[in-house]
């Protein structure tokens, strides 16, 4: 299962949960850089939902979708909303200055970093709880 | 924007997002059935982890994911269990037979009926609520 589980945490393209209200909410990110197993960033805004709903409530879950069908990996975690220049400038392309015009420096970019406490796998036969640290 | 939202909600994989304890949960589910737009059917166990966030809290969400790099639907609406043998006979197909064993009778099958009320679009540099009323 390790082995399945690795191949899906690779995937660049996640589905992020937020709560707002009793409420979950899902969107799809882009995972831009990583850490071990547990640590996973992604580029936002500063004034989007879901800023606002972790600023609230920072309980967040990351979901890794695999074919064949179907196979997931959802890990549980907190997000932390990063404004660090430094960690900006290590984690900036060129090619977000399409989307933050006005560069690393532009006040509504903002870094989320997901660090997960736990995992659960999918499959369609199979669902398993995992403990991250033993992967 | 209406005729990427339709081509987004034919997709038959969609990501479904429930609430426990002020924490988000994501899975992947295989849309079985829709109705329209806001009203769309897959598998589930009594005794699931979902099934239970559903039996306390029934707001869920539906996200529909697809490409180019990226593009998704986030419907918001409520989640319904239905356990009526006669729409359970209705959706029933052979190949379920491999997943509940006792067949369309078995006891741990369900039906999740996901009705949503509002609708919000996403894109690379474009994000924006819909009315499905409107679609």
């Amino acid at each position: 299962m390790n082995a399945k589980i690795q191949g899906l945490l690779d995937k660049k393209i996640a589905f992020v949960g937020s709560e707002s209200e009793g409420k979950p909410y899902i969107k799809a990110v882009i995972i831009t850089n990583r850490e071990g197993n547990d640590t996973f960033y992604f580029d936002s805004n500063h004034d989007s939902l879901r800023a606002e709903h972790w600023k609230r409530n920072p309980n967040a879950c990351l979901y890794f979708y695999g074919t064949p069908i179907y196979r997931g990996v959802m890990l549980s975690g907190t997000m932390e909303i990063i404004d660090d220049l430094e960690i900006k400038k290590q984690q900036w392309k060129r090619s977000k200055q399409s989307i933050y015009k006005a560069g690393v420096t532009d006040p509504d970019y903002c870094i989320m970093k997901f660090t997960a406490t736990k995992g659960r796998y999918y499959s369609m036969y199979e669902t398993e709880d995992f403990d991250i640290s033993e992967l």
